[in-house]
């Protein structure tokens, strides 16, 4: 066939289009031309050695010369890394047959084994546009996945992947759903489990649309990135790890889906579900503790809601085999000071080192849930765990064991404190009564949290405080002075953050 | 503050990413590292007499400079054509405020004015991503709009574009929802309508995801991208136009959605509704003739849904102000031999010119379409319209007219065929007994249409016809052999386009 013989030269351009492959190829030259390729053209490029499917952008200008083809970093990655000047063939690629599901969806139908499968397997091809990623997490949002095609999604999503067997019977996981601004438990529960000889090796995602995630929080004191035989070497020899789950291709489709989730400010109650369980299967997790906090203004706003939640997580565990556990917190305002990975990691090393300045929510919360864990791992008897986590803790054993798998992954920093920073007072005297927790997670991230590490907010009072006109609330931090200004920017129109009324007392 | 001092100099570099604005920056440049972005960061960009927001792409090599921040064609128009080397100022764009009442729609919320207008504003001032925008079209799709929502959004439509005012009580139009390849009736009812002197200001827009629309169609013959002053110019001069929707500016945010809508290969009924009505009321109709074309492989595939879609049109319609009434007609086979640009452009020309080869199907309902609108325009008696279009037809007066249209539009060409063919043969003798519409629209698609102009496919057979094995049933044309080969690929995997079967006489 005579296109055959049409190629162009591959070209490196450096540029980011995070994860979505785009090719770049002058809109005159002789390969758009007989093949008939336009703006946004979805197009397959063959080099001798690899194949992708990426969206083509034209270029009118001298940018490329004729012979030239550009590519994205992703387009590069998925193309096996090629050489400058390597050839590569194009022609239109065929519609994704699986997005007729997705349109299937749109229109009230249910999705399928087979229907999931084939969609998750095109995601982790690269196959699908950013535009067709927002339809698929679109359609899937709004409660729009019952619990069978949840099932079958959590499935898809563990066969895209790598798992682990850790061939014993007890392997601990735990997990936050999230929308509770600082709540970082995870690494002092895996140190309390780890130090009573329980295998929890731990893997977390980045922030969604929050200000921090574990492997955020946790990547300002060691590296997160570890590859597969890494994270089984660091568990081997620590019984635990706290590593990013996106990093070992557990899920690798789940970091593209929560790309898109993030742009749209989104989740879906079945993906979160999906997300949650297919990482844990995938990580060779077999019993595993999930907090669901609740309050008015954290992602779970009502009993009601928290129960659906919970039912759908333990039945999807249940199906793919894991003993689910959940509890149903207080989400009525964030836990522990810190909000923000640098902020948050200061406050578990002071859980962890016993110090006298450690909030007392994040310790209280922590050793509830290792608690928890370490009945389920039967190294205490049903209403002792907390008991023992306690002691664990107080004994210093955790904090041992924290720092000895911080080594293990690659070492320990210190986290450090960002360089502009603003006190926002109190206007007025009364009783702290309400905490906008999206509001609170909202001026975080403006502040520039998570891509600025110690970026965030502290907060400096608690629901029920008697406060001072004139006493700090909180204190925002910011790496960059355009941030935090932005930050003060939202301030200004949002007074509601944190609301102060007369004491009734 | 600070950042106001901070700015890179322009520099456009000629990139098509369609109509998404985008700005390029090196991720180590002193703009993105003092603000904080990061890839696909929203950003909003200042000159001295612009202000836009944009999606930022990082680039990490030499092909912009520290002082640099490329910009993409829609960006650079939206700048107001900046010279290279102009500065801009850069910061964090605000989060779409109207994003929320999208988020609201998909947890199942309805769309209030508020809400319907605060999005079609964002979307026409290009502050929705692709992300974003696909979530909103998904959002509606699916029978999602009930008739107060999409009241709401067609008066969005309406107040966000021009609008034209012919000053006069009859103003007609016609509108086909689509969905039945060819079926180019359009021209030739105009040609009539006007030959009679009422008064009919055709805007039409482009595919969506079919091989053709009516301003792709008539672009063959006649320039159809007329600005505001000049499409009034040729309704004054002939009382009539046919020319495209898009270059008027009567709907600017439905040329965008639509773009997303066929990247999804989704129509949305509510949307479809929307786009129909405030185009048609933007074109200052006042009486509209909606045929509704039904069958099996078209888009209204049930009565149900066609009187469905029929009363959302009419009260649609009726609550901004236009008589609208409905056809339903038969959609289980094409009308008019063509399928494409050039080709439905050649059978237009036969049934205006009474060429002895005309197809007689589009001519039968192009005679009763333009019948309804002369009735509707008090031209003929009720039961009369239909002679008196037969007559305008066959006095040649339609075709002078249609002529005059065109040269006043610009001049008129006539359609040529493509270079490439390929003639499909039936494999076994019997009685045509289905047309599947939308493989046929597929396949004149991936031949090229509607962007090759000449590309698409020419019909040899109709329902009920009697073949032998070997005779041809359709001819495949294409601009360019990698099209061709594209389509025959198609057609290897997709056997029932055209069915046979015995004859049960």
């Amino acid at each position: 066939m005579e296109t055959l013989f049409d190629y162009l030269h591959l070209r490196r351009l450096g540029i980011n289009t995070h994860q979505e492959p785009v090719v770049y190829m002058r809109q005159d030259c002789h390969v758009a031309m007989s093949e008939g390729f336009y703006a946004h053209s979805r197009v397959q490029i063959s080099t001798a050695s690899h194949q992708t499917i990426a969206t083509l952008v034209l270029v009118c200008s001298d940018l490329l010369s004729h012979q030239e083809a550009g590519i994205s970093e992703a387009t590069w990655h998925l193309l096996g890394c090629p050489a400058d000047g390597e050839q590569a063939w194009f022609r239109h690629a065929r519609p994704v047959d699986s997005m007729s599901f997705v349109r299937g969806k749109i229109y009230g139908q249910r999705f399928t084994q087979e229907a999931a499968s084939a969609i998750i397997a095109d995601i982790k091809a690269g196959h699908y546009s950013d535009i067709q990623l927002s339809a698929f997490v679109t359609s899937c949002a709004g409660d729009r996945l019952n619990l069978d095609e949840t099932i079958a999604i959590t499935r898809a999503m563990v066969d895209s992947g790598q798992r682990f067997d850790w061939e014993q019977d007890k392997v601990l996981d735990k997990h936050c759903v999230g929308g509770l601004p600082g709540n970082r438990t995870t690494p002092v529960v895996v140190a309390i489990v780890a130090a009573n000889d329980l295998l929890m090796p731990k893997t977390s995602s980045r922030a969604i649309t929050s200000p921090a995630g574990t492997a955020d929080t946790m990547e300002v004191m060691t590296p997160v990135t570890l590859d597969f035989a890494r994270m089984q070497a660091v568990v081997e020899q620590q019984g635990a790890c706290l590593a990013w789950g996106g990093s070992v291709s557990l899920s690798p489709t789940d970091d593209i889906v929560i790309r898109v989730e993030r742009a749209l400010d989104l989740d879906s109650e079945g993906q979160l579900v999906a997300s949650v369980i297919s990482k844990k299967v995938a990580a060779g997790s077999k019993q595993v503790l999930i907090d669901i906090p609740v309050g008015p203004t954290a992602k779970v706003r009502s009993q009601a809601t928290a129960q659906t939640l919970k039912h759908l997580l333990e039945q999807t565990g249940a199906a793919l085999g894991l003993d689910v556990r959940t509890v149903i917190t207080d989400g009525s305002q964030p836990i522990g000071r810190g909000i923000g990975p640098a902020l948050e990691a200061r406050d578990v090393l002071q859980v962890l080192r016993n110090d006298g300045h450690a909030p007392q929510d994040l310790r209280e919360k922590s050793l509830q849930l290792a608690g928890v864990l370490l009945e389920m791992g039967d190294k205490a008897a049903p209403g002792q765990g907390y008991a023992l986590a306690q002691s664990t803790l107080l004994s210093g054993q955790a904090m041992a064991r924290f720092e000895a798998i911080c080594l293990a992954q690659g070492g320990f920093n210190e986290p450090q404190l960002a360089d502009y920073s603003h006190v926002i007072r109190a206007e007025r005297t009364g009783v702290v009564a309400y905490f906008n927790n999206r509001f609170l997670a909202r001026l975080a991230s403006l502040a520039g949290a998570p891509n600025a590490r110690s970026a965030g907010m502290d907060l400096h009072v608690a629901l029920g405080d008697q406060v001072q006109a004139g006493d700090p609330l909180f204190t925002l931090y910011a790496e960059a002075p355009g941030e935090l200004a932005y930050a003060l920017d939202f301030l200004n129109g949002h007074t509601d953050v944190i609301r102060i009324e007369d004491d009734m007392v």
